[in-house]
């Protein structure tokens, strides 16, 4: 069930990686804890209730969540410490693309194989929806009983700054202005890092953090989320290109329709796999020192660079 | 200079208020921080950082700040300890005003007296803009170096908790699901206990918790808080029926031409100056026990009454 390094010369025959038994009961165990801190769907307001879950549960790789707890295993740390961060990325995660797909942004009909959240309920309930989830976030965070106080508060300066105008909003400013511009490979790889890598980067972050990491471990754990970060979404403009929206559960070929600037369209396609290898490779690298620890996060580098949506 | 007790039977020939010396020099001293704190106009991404800048800077009455540092102020604490939740109250304000007003939303081309944020920089930098100021708040309030790390955890849990779905973005589903919807009195005082009360109650929240009250003081503050924030909410009611847009900055009777339910089309305009004025004395009788140190929530709980715009 392991998945096999990436091979950029001949990738189509690889199986589709599968996440193995702990990541998959990881990825429930994120689910159950996002279904316990969104507001029931019963109580007033309904609709706005309705569209925070409805943006948040039924469908997601919850690679963000796994990311957390991966990195607190590495650390030696499981379980109930790491919930609060794993949802909180989760939360902000599912309210980025709530307000992406908003027809004023990037107008998508389709995300994880459903009708988008606006959509459904409507332009307005769907930004609200986005809204009240960012701040569910940070309100959950702050709640977390199992961190003491300075731990907590360094992941609240952390996942602000991820959201923020240096962060995922700031790369997501800079997506839009890049639309129907040539951007250099550095320029993409720098709107990348913001608008998805600051939000992976800090999904580790907050893992090493709910474990006590010290200087050191952070910054090697965080050489490890930048290449991540960044596969991700090589592997994303590579299934733009190959992928049939059937698979990836969005609308295929839609960045180069919408002409945005994407690693293909910039490197070419070869190129972007041998960029997406050499990725893997500095993330398994950084974390070969952690041993059999480091397995989760070895798993999901490869699942971030070979997964087929 | 003392705005006197608003006179219900006849209001037209009270002058307007104007703020104390004391209030306008720290409604200068919350521009100048909230200045300090947004990014660079001349940094990039230049157009959301244009976009941040110009929703939170220039106009702005700034009251959430002002109850921030007047109850900070009650209780004997005044400056620096004060400008970070002061800060974040006002951009969560701001962020809230931005959201409000797209096309999808109130649809409001005017506000502040100046074009609204989307029809400046267009909606979807409008909507990130909006994203990006909450996440700052949240940040800045993180990273406030004058409180110990419990007080400023509870300023967060209290910040997230005004601006979700039991707070503002609640508040404002339920005006949503109003339009046009028949609402009793306490109907409508519950949507704006949410929608805007909610923000108000913690801009003194915080101020209480930076200057580290106890329980007991802060159940008297918030009963001034409530109070003062339900009577911003009916004096703005009033002055959409009786202001004319180039005193109040934006469109005058839009909501009721919008069908949206107001105090004076539940109750009438009669009834709502008077629930305006047991409002005020309401919160002038809940922080009557602070003599003089209470002076400046007094000409809040006034102004908040009385003004024309």
């Amino acid at each position: 069930m392991r998945p096999t390094t990436p091979n950029p010369s001949n990738p189509s025959p690889d199986p589709a990686p599968q996440l193995g038994p702990r990541l998959l009961a990881l990825t429930a165990r994120a689910d159950a804890a996002l279904a316990r801190v969104l507001p029931a769907e019963q109580q007033q307001p309904l609709e706005l209730h309705q569209a925070m879950r409805y943006a948040v549960l039924g469908g997601g790789k919850r690679l963000r969540p796994l990311l957390v707890y991966a990195a607190g295993h590495a650390l030696g740390v499981d379980g109930e410490a790491l919930d609060a961060p794993a949802c909180a990325v989760e939360l902000i995660h599912a309210y980025s693309l709530v307000h992406d797909d908003l027809p004023a942004m990037d107008d998508d009909a389709l995300r994880r194989g459903r009708p988008t959240c606006h959509v459904v309920y409507g332009e307005a309930m769907a930004i609200l929806a986005g809204d009240a989830l960012q701040a569910l976030a940070f309100e959950i965070l702050a709640h977390d009983p199992h961190a003491d106080a300075q731990r907590t508060l360094a992941m609240l300066r952390a996942l602000g700054h991820a959201c923020g105008a240096e962060g995922m909003a700031g790369g997501q400013a800079l997506d839009l202005t890049a639309v129907g511009r040539r951007l250099t490979l550095a320029e993409l790889e720098h709107m990348h890092a913001c608008k998805t890598g600051a939000l992976i980067r800090t999904s580790v972050r907050l893992g090493a953090l709910a474990a006590g990491a010290d200087a050191p471990t952070l910054a090697v754990l965080d050489r490890y989320a930048a290449a991540v970060g960044l596969a991700f979404q090589v592997r994303d403009d590579i299934l733009d290109v190959e992928g049939e929206s059937a698979v990836i559960g969005k609308t295929a070929g839609k960045d180069a329709a919408a002409d945005k600037p994407t690693f293909p369209s910039i490197i070419g396609l070869e190129a972007s796999r041998e960029r997406l290898a050499e990725l893997t490779r500095t993330a398994l690298d950084a974390v070969a020192s952690f041993g059999a620890r480091g397995e989760l996060l070895d798993e999901l580098a490869h699942y971030a660079a070979e997964r087929r949506h």
